[in-house]
């Protein structure tokens, strides 16, 4: 006998659950791709994803998936042999990087480890040596999904500013768009990446590029530029063919603007809060776990946790087990370790994510927390009892106070 | 801010969760009836649904609801005038009881309340009374959707039997067929009913009758046969269009057939493990929660709780208070009070139901007893702490120890 | 190989095909079927269905087939032992017929045969010579699907009139509604019903009744009415599930409002104008065609052909060679004979149906036009030459001139 | 009223029609990304799509459509300012070339117009004059999808053979692979490109780059790779993530995954004929209408055209006009002119595309030619009568003659 065979939760920090809705409007025959309805749709799209990217700038639509907007993101920012500082706080910063290295670029790196945020006050020193602006570009993630770290965006770029550097600031939001609170003109962001399969709660296979005049005006001469990832045209299409270089991604574009719709409803104040409490109600359940027993957070101060995904480590090879035994027995499946210990380690299996972006609601998150306080005990894993009522506890607390994490209001560089 | 914005789970008895798969196969364009797949598929279905109904009788499929199998049953078994004997023990017996008498058959009932199942020792006694076996059927609900409880079927045919009463002996499954154990032939039952939306995972619209040799045979001079209900034909079909007399239910055949293959693939035996082991989990968060405060189970006795659905009393209007806050801020949808007290008083508003029948998993129940735990909290409902401690130990035994229920092992009529 | 490997289309009088937007709206989770979205469209959908009806009296919907629905709409008009007056044109009248015999009821008949309407002059005299009114109603089809035949409903009324006869006058438009024009009240119609599966464009299993005051009133001492289908509570109900006896057909209600919604953005008389402009494409190609060998349409007079489906007979067993060939080689399936000849007979197997009923257009009536024709000199079946040019020189009228089927427009009782 | 009410049929040159199971298919829950059905799948599709192709040699998938694969081929075969040489029959020769200059490349074009097939005598001298063999590789396209030329890839192959060249050679089959004959290791193909959206017959979003061990090789030092592109490690991945550098497009993995297998159960062959002989009843009916009027073929010779694509050429605006008015009226849309004079032209508006790639049948292709003729005679076009008895003639020799498209087994290098 399996208790899992019901409707499985697939709790990965991405592809993330996908709405009944987005799916229905992705069944429908082929569109006609010269007039009409997919037309108008394409055209909608533009304004509502700038709306969500909190951006009155540019943007430009790929099909592809992540690694391909890093390639897009760079190759129309800067050029062959320009240098690019990335700040490091996981695996998908090193991504980055690597693509720039590949490109050819010249990649320097400030490393913050797997365990904290940019420090903006490294990020100013640097800035500051670099006399001769040689930098071209300050690049980023918001939230990093491997280790769940969420950098302060705002800060990093009064860092930048107050260095008085000219260099382009892009930041990758693959893992935050639509789940952590994001604001590229407020915070000053030139360039942004997100995909459709994360808060944007649509299957694997568009991509996004949002950048701003600067990047835009500066990015002109870059010649890095390939036919495929060149943001000119896709950001300012005379033709449905041109928004997608090519044949545009019918389906998909259902499903968004389905996806957008939804978002767009809610409001993103209001989904920037839901996801804030949902991770509240994981951190208070974690917090009574991690009181007795091994389980530790990978990021220890909650100001720096990421709202759509939570890392965590179990020790000696529990993370794996934990995995195994919630999905063969309980119907969720949980993230895998990415980056820590080499693969295959007692280390690695040690690790395990929490998925918690997009489509969640309060019923997910507590059958997962009662599926965790399961199977520890099922597995003799030493843990501190009542992980259950306080995240219980937490999320009771609806509708008589303001439901942001409590750690998250105890000061912090996020205000 | 809503809770409930993520994967909505509608947690009543009936219509229940649906699998993707059983959705998938239905969406598709109108088949062929006459010949090829569809016919196919339905001269299938006809072995494997007396396989989950345990019984190597007949059965006749309709296009209906659970209302009108009641009526296909009684008019197949009896003629006017006929009297029958309804044991009753909530809503469902009594509607049952209602149509017959609106039939115009003479109908006896033997009251258990809302709060207990058939005491066999009175049905026997009632039919050792009819001494000239004037009582045609005797009829009974296995569970009733309104009050949870579960009648022990085989320890009735005892008492039929031992009363040496001829009736032929009918029971309506509806909301426990492929959920709770039953045995068709080895309980011996002559007529059994059950309908699509519930432990068969398909949307309402079809509905089953099974029945005996005897059933057939006696059952051929019942006067109360109308075309449409006239189980002869579609048990022994020549044409496609006789098994539904007339055009078949062509996209609801898809969807059975996925959701019989899932029951099958599971296993029946590991079907009802599952829906005792989940209904276990329940009861203990229940049980932990009733330890202080209002909230009652409406049937004390786990022995006679149905693994379907659980009715529950929380008192002053409280029921339909927690389930409207659930529903609004945590994204699940329990079932409403039925049959308790008038409609609208704070007697009816104190109860509530779970239903957890078909496809269901661990996360899906503990992410309720999660819900509800918060409910408890937020609403200030008075209750023993740590339910979903409870729900998480009790499951966390899945594979040390047999999983039943406890109080079911402890003795019970249904050992 | 096979030139059918595409998209495959059913061409056959019911199940009509389904539009892609009445699957995607039936493709969801169960609802709430106590409040919400659900209980709304349900009950808006009796205000439309009455207006595609014509009528402002009421109606009962049903989970049911087409002959579920010859039981409700007899149960709840006559009692037993009454007398009925079926007038037949074909097998349909029949099925109908033969229920009313099966419930007890006296039937009369008028047999018009299989090939020509109902003769209202004949309908006056047997209503005429019944003098004491022992006639309780007045039965028949308003489009017999098998043979295609259309009866004109307001003469019959007339003619009911005219013998000053007070039976109800009830009519089957199963094979008609959404197809052919209707207009219940102004027609006179007192009980009318209709299914799911054909001009509705929504998948079988649901049916529905439309009564008159009249109807309603008199039927109120109806002693065959049995609790499923009595149309009392349905037709005015409290609860949602009085709508439907019980649970409501959940996912059939979402795909139905859809396909309704089409109906009225389109318009009903550009429905019925689509209908029978198409129906005149296929018409002009079979007079071609018939202009030599031995195709012949089963009703000679246009005025008396339906505009949902058409019967042709090519004799000696071709029906059937042709309609095979056709599915296992062109992508399309025909309707089969129903009720000519011995089945399995030579007689039978000439004999073919064409269904044109619901959602289909000039591209999907020239493909089945082209594939006759195909078929026609692949099989070495004399035929007069050019039907699909004639198809198309009719079509190509369009904008041009009225679209009315053009024999119709010269005389007949349909004026 | 408009006929078009029905089932629309969009028959255009990509995205074609996607089958229903391919549709239901991708209607699913996000699936497991690190282990489990989606891997395997994924695994599983590679050989088959080497044998559709016609290959033992390598394959990379992408998220990406058709001009993204232009970049991932030329990138991984040639390095910055490596000169090719592209053979031009059309739009996409162009469009290919334009990517390659922009890329950095020396482009050589050998321009066959718009209404001809490449030259093998001019590749062949053109190579010849290549002395220094400076060109790096040869490029052209199987089928032009706007002229709707097919190319002798075989003969192509051996006049690089016959001037004992050794450029790579690398065909575009976007628009031909899965309906035209292609055997890329029997016709000497080094590099080949498709995508999901024609006769594949899955939405648009992926495309496959298949390579031979030659250009595998050679291709390691080509500079112009980036990350994203490079088929490296895509063609020969360890774990999942390395097919599609990064999240995989997991529903086009599931549809796709059906496609191939209603391809595969087809036959290759089957599926080649079955597209040859529905160009040949298209073919058959146009020749019949240019007997009379205006409409001529793009390409006059047969054994050049396409059987996934036929341009047409009526002339005076009226491509556009009848294209207009087929899509209001009848329920289809044709493709639209591509490249012919200046776009909003006279001469542009002449032109119009029938897609016939993919999911097709006889019933399809038979509507479309059967509406086509119903628009020549309400625009009162001129036109030879009997195009659709044409269509249909040449359909009726199924089974009993070879299907071959009649002009093409009159010679032609295709032979």
């Amino acid at each position: 006998m399996s208790l899992a065979n019901g409707r499985h939760y697939l709790a990965i920090p991405g592809p993330s659950v996908i709405p009944d809705p987005v799916l229905q409007a992705m069944h429908r025959p082929a569109p006609n791709i010269y007039t009409g309805e997919l037309v108008d749709i394409t055209h909608g799209l533009v304004p509502d994803l700038k709306t969500i990217a909190g951006t009155s700038g540019h943007m430009a639509m790929y099909i592809s998936n992540g690694h391909g907007l890093w390639e897009a993101s760079l190759t129309n920012m800067v050029s062959r042999g320009d240098k690019v500082l990335v700040c490091l706080t996981g695996n998908f910063g090193v991504g980055w990087a690597d693509v720039a290295t590949r490109l050819g670029l010249e990649v320097e790196t400030l490393d913050f480890g797997k365990h904290a945020p940019v420090d903006p006050a490294q990020l100013e020193a640097a800035l500051r040596a670099d006399t001769t602006h040689t930098i071209k570009a300050v690049m980023t993630v918001h939230v990093d999904t491997a280790t769940s770290v969420r950098n302060d965006i705002a800060a990093m770029r009064k860092a930048i500013d107050a260095a008085g550097h000219p260099a382009v600031f892009a930041v990758d939001c693959i893992a935050s768009l639509g789940c952590d609170r994001f604001e590229m003109d407020a915070w000053g962001v030139d360039v942004m990446i997100a995909a459709s399969q994360k808060g944007l709660m649509t299957p694997p296979g568009m991509g996004f590029v949002w950048f701003s005049d600067k990047a835009f005006s500066e990015g002109k001469a870059a010649n890095l530029r390939t036919p495929y990832w060149d943001w000119t045209t896709r950001a300012e299409p005379f033709h449905l063919y041109e928004y997608f270089d090519g044949t545009p991604p019918t389906h998909h574009i259902y499903g968004l603007r389905q996806a957008v719709d939804m978002i767009l409803d809610e409001g993103l104040e209001n989904v920037w809060a839901r996801h804030a409490t949902l991770a509240g109600a994981y951190w208070a359940a974690i917090d009574q776990w991690g009181s007795d027993g091994a389980l530790r957070f990978n990021i220890t101060d909650p100001a720096h946790r990421s709202h759509a995904v939570t890392t965590l480590n179990l020790g000696n090879g529990d993370g794996t087990r934990l995995r195994d035994w919630l999905t063969e027995n309980l119907g969720i499946t949980l993230g895998i370790s990415l980056g820590f210990g080499a693969i295959g380690s007692d280390e690695s299996h040690g690790y395990f994510r929490i998925g918690h972006m997009g489509h969640i609601n309060a019923h997910m998150v507590l059958g997962i927390v009662g599926a965790i306080e399961t199977s520890f005990t099922a597995l003799d894993i030493p843990h501190g009892i009542g992980g259950s009522v306080a995240a219980s506890s937490f999320l009771s607390q609806i509708g008589t106070q303001a439901r942001v994490a409590p750690s998250e209001n105890t000061g912090g560089c996020c205000g």
